[in-house]
């Protein structure tokens, strides 16, 4: 074992985040895994869960215990559903644990957003105040001092980055926004649900939770934060028959005249010392394949200047950038690592 | 032989529309196969090109000769790439043969909008004035009378019957329609195209020709029919990784006060006696899945009342309704079969 | 409501195969839906469980009720779990019912062989006896006379179809006889299980109860009645990432001298006159898309006379002509309708 | 530039096998790519063939020169249809580079097999000599030495893996191997073919090629090396509707007394210190998905004893270990990187 590496935990390594993180953790140089946790419901090996590990990683992963994720780690990851990071990250913080809980406990600064959003009570609004949203793009100074980081939702991360640097300039008619977002299926976590199962997701597409999915307060908030105005965008998600990555179609009024030319330099300006996100010339757009199995965020756009509207086009791998590859690059500007370390 | 059947031939059957065509009419029981065409090189029996054909259809499929259909049918199906649906119509009109065609030839019928969007010349103004546009929903009575069916564009069936009702009552903001729209594979036809190949599209999703696919002269055609007044939407198409099915979410500030049990409401009176669009209750949206195989529309729909905003969502089989269906229908329209026949 | 017609009812309609019943039956011109029962837990409407419905097929669905199941219909679908069909079919039977049952409890003759691989104890020996294997090519005149339908698994029936004829004219060594089938996710049916997720499946393949899967016994047994003789073979399944299909590939020694041309002969004149098998011609192979969402069963096959070998592949789709058409198939003969009736 | 990077080139970048090298090789610190051929037709940069490289790799990419080749490269991989390979080569050695030939054209020693299979003359059985079968676990010092590794097949590679180990001890019956292998669609390569659009593919499954592929004589030749003995493999490859990844279901008659647990710790010795392979334990079966987008072979076995029989299952990516993985791993042992580094 090499001291001088940091020691990292993931609860909840069952989940499809979890594993994400167990994968690209595996091949991250500056730290070693000494915890995981899993299924409440037994005792296992990891490798026993998934098989490929088999020879090389050899962990127990039980029940989640806060004692030993304290005495065998110094970041957490809370890889676990939401309610249950706010269960263990009080804990966590007190013994001086750097945390990054990737469920929602921490997104949303307003409780009475969490509560209506997420249907339960909101439990640690004391340490709420000081979770850092962790969209290194916009936070990265914060991020680098925070002890605890609330790891934005798959969604919003596509969906901000494609429309911040176009409401920073003033280029857009804040209420305008319309968001058609299409989601692979690793999105919706790994219960068993029949609505999940292959044959009724495949072959097929839907629209679902229309202007009611718990991520639209999230993308508010923080497109609030961008533009010191209020803002409430219209957010229509779909279930595509993909296992991985997310497309985000943006359609937003113009505020002031622009071109597709002089608005893909706005972004490429706004992103230009950016190392996962790339902006694409001459109004190309990008494909999901482009970034499954990446932390990188692709992003187009084409003016339609007869009708003073851009749309903007953004893909991301939601457990890439969307979820675990994000974590990651949270942890390495915590911990004074490369940003693109193991990514 | 049954004299009493209608003998119909298929132009362009290696095609997935005119294969889709094969499988609906070997059902129909009051028509006869009686001629069809295919790949312009080889001579073929179709039982060699569809080998479930095996036993059930023996016929000849060569390159598509005048004579042949002219003699031995009297309904035509032309399932050709465009340019060349126009290129044969108008001797098979003379010959006096009922002609449905499913490419875009006869759908425009300004042509200055056919050249600029199909890049070649329209070489049939004279047949032009006479086709008429194959949507039973809107067109029953015309397409009774007719000879010449321009079959409608799979974007613009499901784009168009989900507007239909609420702009003939004025329910929408006839300038703020935008579609996003998502399409299985099999729309882009059966071409050897890199593009295409499985391993390019599979896992992935992409938005293609932004503001300029060649369906959005026909949607704004046939909408500026419904309103009388000249309509121009926003349309943005995407490729999705399914065989077949279009699912149009669409987005559209309302004119008047409205919400989602009144709009629905007129959608299903607007609808009640068509055999082929379902309206569904409650804010319920529709999946790809339930129409896959079927000639069937279905359409749901929400309205965000704070917005001011309605979103419906329509899905069809792009080779259903979209495009064998319907030329189906229409045939039993032409021809006094029960508009369910076969269907 | 047509009183000439034959009153059906469905047990278990919320499965994929009793769906697939639904999809079939409601255009059977000979037949009416007069019960349906779904989900244990809760009443529904049978619109409401699958939306396509709506407007076409209003029935409650409940429970299973054997009263009224017995008061509605002539004929009964147990598209139920194994074990309570075993738990319904006597009291049906006994109520001068048809039964269709298409679970595994009356497959087996042997009980001790069910007992071994369901892990259940067998119940209704009684009706056992007279319970007739529902495979049209080998068994129609006793289905004709048959009160209790077996209704085949998907695996069995393309098996035995598969190598029935070359068994019977003696040219295969029956102790050579491997299986190695490939089947699409309905075939595990509609259950909430992680293993059959869309993530988890997608993307993937595995073979899975190497020797030991449940529809061994049921291969041995019937190509025992054909040979004559005490038949195991060797059958590896996989599970595949399509929705529907089962494909196949079958390795047989020859015991005496055969070529492809002379195997195939063979296959043809057995399957002459059999409306739903297609015998290849010239070593062509079937693909699973070319049965999907039919009755039908293609076979083709090569011998490799060097090796003394035969390769037999076989295709039907698992709730086609492998469950729900093959059901249809056997109601049409016992109830006297043209066998292709709805089909 | 870092100086003492070696330079690498790719022959061939747009291929599938190409493109994977290009992602493995850009996260290999040991190397620099230096130059990199496309498509005969145009010249380009490989950031507008692949976007998701603009920024990382700012490259020419035109029509192979060998002129370019020889100056900028030290290490040369020709992902090349085969012919092409064999025509390059020669030169490429002449000049001191190290070839690594992932085509076919080096792989069988007996150049009248690779006439019969490939229908094309073998036009330098002069290096044909001193080509290197790049299987690492079999050949690992041989490789080491050469200057032009014939890199295998990807049927050839799971195939060869999963039975070595059992006929090197003895165990198999060398004259009863029959291979019945499934293969994603990228093992088809990136070519315009209308047999491989996605429509065609998806949902469904095919045997193809049978006794026939041209991956039969490399099995023969290289099990024959293992054992000592003519080898003569049954072999059925189909094509699954995946992206990547090979699972292979090996049948194989037993030799010698062997059960489950004995046949595992037989290949478990065999593979202990090899850092790509895995034997799972207790007839466990490997996943495709275990093992894409990774250079490992995962391998399961179960041993019916009955039967006298042994089923072997061997997962590879058909990119990874199947192509691109295992050449960067040939490159790694030539030039003496540590033998996972990039991988």
């Amino acid at each position: 074992m090499n001291n001088s590496k940091i020691r990292v935990g993931i609860a909840g390594v069952t989940g499809y985040t979890g594993e994400e993180l167990v994968k690209i953790l595996s091949r991250h140089e500056g730290v070693e895994m000494t915890y995981v946790s899993g299924r409440e419901d037994r005792a296992e090996k990891i490798q026993d869960i998934f098989p490929y590990l088999l020879g090389t990683l050899d962990l127990a992963c039980n029940a989640f215990s806060l004692e030993e994720a304290i005495e065998k780690t110094d970041v957490v990851f809370l890889a676990l559903p939401h309610t249950n990071s706010m269960q263990y990250a009080p804990e966590l913080l007190k013994a001086g644990k750097k945390v990054i809980d990737v469920s929602a406990d921490y997104r949303l600064q307003n409780t009475a957003e969490y509560e209506k959003f997420y249907n339960v009570p909101h439990t640690d609004s004391a340490n709420l105040k000081q979770a850092v949203y962790g969209l290194p793009e916009l936070h990265r100074k914060a991020i680098a001092k925070a002890t605890l980081i609330a790891n934005p939702g798959c969604y919003p991360t596509g969906a901000i980055l494609a429309l911040a640097p176009g409401l920073t300039a003033g280029t857009f008619d804040v209420d305008s926004i319309q968001i058609d977002a299409k989601s692979g299926v690793t999105g919706a976590g790994r219960k068993a649900s029949k609505d999940l199962l292959f044959s009724e997701v495949n072959e097929s597409l839907k629209a679902y939770k229309l202007f009611e999915h718990q991520h639209v307060p999230e993308i508010d908030q923080e497109l609030s934060v961008v533009t010191g105005k209020k803002i409430s965008v219209v957010f229509v998600p779909h279930l595509i028959a993909i296992n991985r990555g997310i497309l985000s179609t943006i359609y937003v009024k113009l505020a002031k005249k622009a071109d597709t030319a002089s608005l893909i330099a706005d972004y490429q300006k706004f992103y230009k010392d950016e190392p996962f996100v790339k902006v694409y010339p001459d109004g190309k757009l990008p494909e999901i394949k482009s970034v499954v199995h990446t932390n990188f965020c692709h992003i187009g756009m084409k003016v339609n200047e007869e009708k003073n509207l851009a749309v903007i086009v953004s893909v991301i791998d939601n457990l890439g950038k969307g979820a675990a590859g994000q974590a990651v690059q949270n942890m390495n500007i915590m911990c004074g690592f490369g940003e693109q370390t193991g990514l």
